[in-house]
């Protein structure tokens, strides 16, 4: 397991509960976890070493505190610094543009490190789950959520349109798109339950506790499979899902052209006859 | 409100339920509201209008009459004239092809105008809904319906392959392929309680009455929202439908670095901090 | 109808329930139908076949047996011969790397059969359901299953990531996405209860024997419809499903311009008028 | 041939100099033809006309006088009007940006005309051609220029980046991409020569005279060709250049499987053996 | 070597003038090469085997006699069969255009051979090269050509569009769109000078067999060269033609993540440092 | 300008010619500027900075020394270590293979960076251009060469396929595919004419000292233009290059629906007006 302060990053915990899986908390529960500038910045540092550090295998992305997974954008710090609420008057208009094209590249690198980590990530969301929340969640593999999860693609709200991730991903993780139309419109809250049911998420507890404990549990479960099979399953599922079948299926067959030759298919096979639990090399 | 004449289209009424609000419905109730060809014409002319009415932040669609949103195709009118039912006789096979594939460009254009409209349109399905009712309803940006609303891709039942869009997005607003399918192949009718099963609709309703309300009422809320937060979601939401994740994002971050130098933005932060209802100018 | 002697491939029956409707079945019960090289090879002969057979207008796959549709890759058979089991001492890695490529196309090969084939095809899934068996379901248009069977995305088990269709059409098939990773990485079994709820099929049944006669019967309808109308739409959806809109609109066009021209718009217009059933040439 | 009068469209002059061959002259010498907005708006109305007008089978495109084909956009009438130089002051600069991308639209709208047009186009480039110019030169489909053409992607110089087209075309209209990117940059002026050279245009003549004999000489040859083979390969070709070979197939093959059943293809095998000239019919 | 025999398909020759070379002629040098449905269908059997012979690194592909590379299409035995010319005459119009593009998939077929081959292709022109010749140019890696080339994309003169191939890859071989665009809509000759001109060849020779040589040289070269490098950067540079750059750059890390673990890698460098020339082993 | 030191990286020297061009020098003469790990990581880091550095407007890139621009590889450090030569002999090989895919990924980065890099850079090249040269080529916006440098793909002749970039960019610079395919395929040289005949430079020079001029005098005329006018440029026209048109000017117009409301614009036509030469402010 890595020396915890290797990933020591302001405003954010990251545990080991088992071998190989890697539990992250916002951890800035007295702010709803809200996400200041430290924050958009220290997370993809985060994600990027999780993604090569071959002690892990899964990784757990929660929020401290029991009243919010995260709150969005902290609207404090943002009104007081960066190119949108407080631009440098001597620019023009033009060049303010610029300036804020460049921070929301910035911002969406933050919520990007979570899909392009190699290792697959369950969110756990619950509580109040507003805005950049809803950004990360669209981003992770697997969104579990409590019942009275509070749910919310706020920015209509705040007056702009969501652009660090939501509107480019909700259309395509298999929920209605009137639904995901309806919700960005709005701004309205939808609970776990309505979450669970229009597909957003795969399943859905009761109180923060027993998600926390089923998001672990499948993390292990994850954890303990080969991770080149979990690892090459999530580069290949995201490259295909944007592109023609075609495509997809030309990938895949270079990608595995190397991977089937990994030992964890000699070892797989050999636990299958046998009836024993395999363990596989790091990855 | 501008004056309705503007809007003096054959077999539509637009009318004004409320401020910013648009109620476009379709008003040939004695033929079920089947399209002919005036009404194919006419109904791009209204949404490319509204698109760009600064009066206009939401539109509803509906149907006049108690049977029926659209029976689909007039079909004794397509009999009549029109170069699929009436070719001229001097033409070979390949300019007779020629001429109907312009004329199914024409057609494409009638219903791709609610999609290129600027502004949201939540449509109201009742009764019967069939053919190019769902050529409009995949269009829209929000399905509603009653719950016994009768749907039906019925092309397949006039002996040819929907062409005017419902096969082009049916497979990308969220519902199961294989439903999809079924029923494009079949033919089948199903009703509003399905629809909102499998997501085709995001929300159902007893009868026309209670449709049209819950419509409305949806139209006056984000008509309440900041016009360039709600217009822009649209714009955002159907450019990264069709294309890669990252070109969502490049195309997101141009588009709101202009944008979220609105002053919407600013209204929107000090009514929430003042605890009152900002109101946004127009767009 | 067709000699049943040229669709005369070990390890696969095909018959003819009715005119028009050819059942596949997948035919080595005595090993839960697990697929062998013979088969991997044969069943694209079979698919091809039927989708230029003026004969055939859907097509019905099911498994023989109580147990099994498919158990997925003949992991016996697949263990003695193979560039992946059995490589050649004499190749360097890179070289043994482009003999699984190609294996894997051709693999991949079976499974776009299926989605090629221009006739529809409606998959029946009963008892174990397991890898391959995904990986065809995918590829075909329409998945009913039976209540009790047992689904699962089985490769990460086998260490390795599955590479013959399901990573690249699972995004596609309009499933919760998080739901897709899940049963990915966790190579779980899911069972037609849920496939009916996540939408992954469109309907379930008791047993095989209900199942069957869905199946035969909902065959025998689209056998009864244009075959002009029902193909195209095939056609149409699928490439629609992986390209821009704009793109399916174009495409769609096209095709249409000479399709419409077929005397099944007019048998079905002339059917519709007389409340006849109309009968429809071959293609 | 068409009334004249049916092409009568301020600034410019529509003429016939032989049976198929449309010749469009921008008509506003006393301006260096440069583009005011009545011109803007005017010329895809001649486009869009002549595409569906089945007199005509072959474009020119030309200016009139002997300076220039076209200086660009008229900064004169401008720089009074139109959202860039004259934003409404009630406007926040989000709404600005808004009208502004709708403006651009509309001038790109000018530009698409000449590509969408079905019939070819070639257009010849004399003089000064300056920024609108070469937007339209890189939309048709033939160049050819006198060799003392004086060419310029003007944009950079008047403190922006070409937005009507140019930009977007022209890495894709077979030219180095660092001799495109060095014009693109500096603004500077390039000959005809060099346009030659470079494959920007595939030929060049002496003076005015020559060339308008040559354009109009290579307009006659196309329009004696048949109509349904010209029209088609400008439609394949531009459908075919921005995606990737296996889609310019499919649209091909389904393209043609109406269109080689044009008599044209019987009369002009016909004529292949009887060593006559075939006379095609309208389209 | 193989035994010639297992290349033995009715009007082409197979020869090895150097280990690792294949000659691929065109045999029918009394009718000027022209393709009948005999060589439609033998072509892409010739290719697919030679793709897969490890024998095999580098082909020249070349035509029979003084005359011609390849005069098109047999006009002859086209006009006596095939559902063009002799469509079955109780097909509707529409069964027709199936049966049509059914059969322009099968011609494509033949082209598209040649590009998917895994080992390169260098085409040799001579004399005249109409029709399906330039459909083979435009699929090949390299053009050479003689400088009295006859080379013409002919079937505007047929009264068709090209639908082999010539139309999708015109556009991508780095020519001028504006030549491509004039030699298609006029059918006119264009010699070999101007083929290696506008690079449409890379090079041109004297005569026949001038050209021969050189062909069989370059050949020869390549051949002598590490066939993981060469086959792979056929295909990575294929791949990456039809995609955005981020695509390309994937997909290519993919690939050779296994394919410089060749031993060829090792081989060519101790070559390098010790002077030797490499022997490769067979792909 | 910015103090030199903050580009102060090993084996590059960042020099200021004139205010607003940044000469990058690969400064490693006594090894041909072949590059080793230590330049790979340093040469992203100093573009990076360039790109968001508002001093800078225009980047010129050359190689230190007579004798070399870059001679690609140095192999004796690849030879010593890195996953390709010493992979870690713990490893099986599908893990060797995704440590090399991480790997290939971190050296494209390298040359991804002059691409996306918001200034433009202009490569100069002389002497020896092997392997690693011709990626940078690719990647850089402008291409210029003595007429005696000795260019070359090198990758074939050390065994493998070019995997930084060569083989994905080569196909869109405008270069005669074929022409492409022949210097891939076999690792030949070609020189500074050839280049410029191919379009492969835009321009070359009698020897390295012209050429130096020609680069820094063009850098300096490009940095005299408006910033805002020359990034936009960049950014659409590869944008562009590789999306289909419609998604070219869609994007364009987003992002020039902030930039035209750069000072930039007004300053630039008042000096036109006004005859003067106007200064433009940093971006």
């Amino acid at each position: 397991m890595p020396p915890e302060s290797s990933y020591d990053i302001k405003y954010f915990k990251v545990e080991w509960p088992v071998p190989g899986v890697a539990h992250v908390e916002i951890n800035r529960p007295e702010k709803y976890n809200a996400f200041n500038p430290d924050m958009w910045h220290g997370m993809p540092k985060i994600f990027d070493r999780l993604s090569e550090d071959p002690n892990v295998r899964c990784i757990v992305l929660s929020g401290n505190g029991e009243k919010a997974f995260c709150a969005g954008l902290d609207v404090q710090s943002a009104s007081t610094a960066g190119p949108v609420s407080q631009p440098d008057p001597k620019l023009d208009f033009a060049r303010r543009s610029w300036a804020i094209r460049r921070h929301v590249y910035d911002y969406q690198n933050t919520v990007n490190a979570i899909e392009r980590c190699e290792k697959p990530t369950i969110i756990l969301l619950h509580g109040i789950c507003f805005g950049a929340a809803i950004d990360m969640a669209t981003a992770a593999d697997i969104r579990y959520c409590t019942k009275d999860a509070k749910l919310c693609v706020k920015e209509v709200d705040v007056g702009l349109a969501a652009d660090v991730g939501t509107l480019t991903r909700l259309p395509k993780i298999g929920v209605s798109y009137s639904w995901a139309k309806e919700i960005v419109y709005t701004a309205r809250v939808f609970d776990g339950e309505e979450a669970l049911q229009v597909g957003f998420a795969s399943r859905n507890f009761k109180g923060k506790d027993e998600l926390m404990k089923a998001g672990v549990e499948l993390a292990t479960f994850i954890a303990s499979k080969s991770p080149v099979a979990v690892q090459s399953s999530k580069a290949l599922l995201d490259f295909s899902r944007d592109r023609p079948i075609e495509d997809g299926l030309r990938y895949t067959a270079s990608w595995n052209a190397a991977m089937v030759q990994a030992e964890d298919v000699t070892k797989a096979m050999m636990s299958g006859v046998r009836k024993t639990k395999p363990t596989f090399e790091k990855l």
